[in-house]
């Protein structure tokens, strides 16, 4: 049975960023800081070093009752019972990724354009990442931001909940929330932060208040 | 039910040797001169190339009745399902791998120790790739060759067939096989050659003269 996912604040791991500190350190203090969701995503590591670390993250991510999913590689989220997969749009086809985590992982599509969106809610996606928002630091390959606007005319355009990506800070967060994304996904806001935990904690807040401002927006 | 491979001429992927050239025409050569399995190994590409390009080898791999397998990437070899899968030290540790492709998938592991061989024999390597033999251009990480005693000594050590590999070029292939290692792999020998059919079938007569000399000297 798929568990029901809080996409609320989603911390994605950068090992660079993490240093002098381990992963796992910066996990445990995103965890305490309220982070609803882990993604491990590591381009760089070799296939044993991305199992070893996923399985260390496992360690904290369970006790906290926070889903562990493993960015591009179905054969390591596969080895170490991970939550689920999330795949961009130079990884495995969505399609292809669901067949082999089978129904009950949680599948995340990352998608910049509608047509990518409702493809991937077609193949099967359980939510969708979608940005590039505001131009983020820790993708060079990236393509011009999509803004707001882009995020809100995907979220409008699919069923799914939609996390919004890219250049996500505490201070930006809310408006994300606003164009009714359920989430924020972020690497540098809490990897690249000197207090990860604190970090995480004002995402949270954010994403409160936009939810707020959004639904007062609604009520008027 | 596993095949019987034939681990004789064992051929493995560089699309940067390759070009101009692609893969599957290189592949397509290697084939024609006796090529008896073709290793997809390409740790740069992303995860929809290797998929896609994993497709298009299998397409000539399958009507040759040569099996296709995957180095390092499980996922990659589930999507498509190729015929086995070939993890190193840094990649998936070789009992996750087997769990993961299952009992009738090939499963290939490198060793360059004897330590290293038996580990894999016990977790459920059907084939061993030993080496880096003479010196390899390829993997400029490797550690001082093993020489042809190294091999020796891990072929006396285990079971399982034992293909070598590391420099290996159709001049010096005979004396792998007088070390009763099955078969040779290569990457440059092929993937580098101007012609890589006729590269390819002189790999199989030294191979077949390997043999003779081999069997030669244990009936004197």
């Amino acid at each position: 049975m798929k568990p029901k996912v809080d996409l609320s604040v989603y911390v994605i791991t950068d090992r660079k960023l993490a240093a002098p500190r381990s992963v796992v350190e910066v996990v445990q203090a995103a965890l305490r800081g309220g982070a609803t969701v882990i993604q491990l995503r590591e381009k760089e590591a070799p296939t044993r070093e991305m199992v070893e670390l996923g399985m260390a993250l496992l360690r904290v991510t369970r006790p906290a009752g926070v889903p562990l999913i493993v960015n591009d590689r179905v054969d390591v989220a596969l080895a170490i019972d991970a939550d689920g997969v999330h795949v961009g749009q130079d990884d495995m086809p969505a399609a292809l990724a669901r067949k082999l985590i089978g129904p009950d992982k949680i599948l995340g599509v990352s998608a910049e354009t509608v047509e990518q969106a409702l493809l991937a809610q077609r193949d099967g996606a359980d939510y969708l990442g979608v940005g590039d928002v505001y131009g983020t630091p820790t993708k060079p390959d990236a393509g011009p931001p999509i803004g707001l606007e882009g995020l809100r005319r995907i979220v409008e355009a699919v069923d799914i909940p939609v996390v919004g990506i890219g250049g996500i800070t505490p201070d930006n967060a809310a408006a994300v929330i606003e164009q009714s994304a359920v989430g924020v996904a972020v690497i540098s806001a809490v990897f690249a932060a000197p207090d990860p935990e604190e970090a995480t904690r004002r995402l949270r807040a954010a994403v409160e208040a936009g939810r707020q401002r959004a639904s007062g927006e609604r009520t008027l």
